[in-house]
């Protein structure tokens, strides 16, 4: 008898699969890239499937849609698998390698319905991506009771000085109206140790 | 056609469980957790599949191990995969609910044979975890070359605020020598983006 698994399998609502391909495979730009993604994290909430938040990854130059991730903490029953987690995740399984800036790759850029938190801000930087495009806000995230955890105040200038630009507010209040009605319709808000 | 996989699956190294089955299921203080834990970290570099890092969960009070992770970035080729990640996910998946810290279960511990970095710091307070107990330090992987990310410097503070206990450097030298010999054996130092 095995002491724990010998595989962790993460299933993906299968919306998602159906979604992706009513749309474009090529995005021209951030703005519809960001619309893009804060559809997917309202149809997350709607579908039911877990957290207000989606993400994706791009090919930065060309547009084309590498992976779209969303949140699955409550549905996979792991606190890891936050939207930008599971987008990373299924970019590097797509490219073969755990580093999106790798050798012959293009480069690749972070799109996320809303700002990192701070597990999800080092996962970025581990990632390889060149680019991090945000919706909604730190701020939005917690107005509904969303902890973001201990993140360095200075990211954007950590993540640059790490050879990743920062783009912000990119359809923000779209992207906060997602977290607010998530809020509103009490969806669950899931930081843990709730035994206190 | 899908357009991304419908399941991300993560496949363990084999010899991990043999490696539980062969100690004991409860182990009592803090220093011979660590030396469980640290060992496996020695046996995932001469085993070839991963960085020289380990980490597991326990029941605090108990000491009844719950999981053991090694880091899979390299062999698994996703970036997430640090020993912290894998030994979360584990746990999880085992207690079957995304919070280690929730109602009806007893206090678990995260015991990493290296300080967390910026991104296991954040899964850390999101995994429910109520104690983190580190062998080697930040310094230890950044002598070898490891990048510990942007991670905030009051770290130890910040998971306190949120009712985590830390012990530091608990058999440090001895975590550090599996760190110093993974870099002296040409062990891959992975930080992203490697196309500078």
């Amino acid at each position: 008898m095995s002491f724990q698994p010998s595989i962790i399998e993460i299933q993906l609502p299968d919306w998602i699969d159906a979604f992706i391909i009513r749309h474009p495979v090529y995005i021209s730009s951030i703005e519809d890239r960001m619309s893009f993604v804060i559809e997917a994290s309202q149809l997350n909430v709607s579908k039911g499937t877990g957290g207000p938040f989606a993400a994706a990854i791009f090919e930065s130059e060309s547009g084309k849609l590498v992976s779209l991730g969303v949140n699955l903490v409550t549905s996979a029953g792991l606190s890891i698998l936050h939207a930008e987690v599971v987008a990373f995740a299924l970019a590097q399984k797509k490219v073969a390698c755990y580093d999106l800036g790798g050798q012959n790759l293009p480069a690749h850029e972070l799109v996320a319905s809303t700002e990192p938190c701070a597990m999800c801000l080092g996962a970025t930087v581990w990632s390889g991506v060149r680019r991090v495009i945000t919706g909604a806000c730190d701020d939005d995230a917690r107005k509904i009771g969303f902890d973001e955890g201990p993140k360095i105040k200075e990211w954007k200038i950590e993540l640059e000085k790490r050879g990743i630009s920062v783009i912000c507010d990119v359809r923000r209040e779209e992207a906060a109206k997602v977290l607010l009605n998530y809020s509103l319709l009490g969806g669950k808000i899931y930081n843990s140790r709730e035994a206190g």
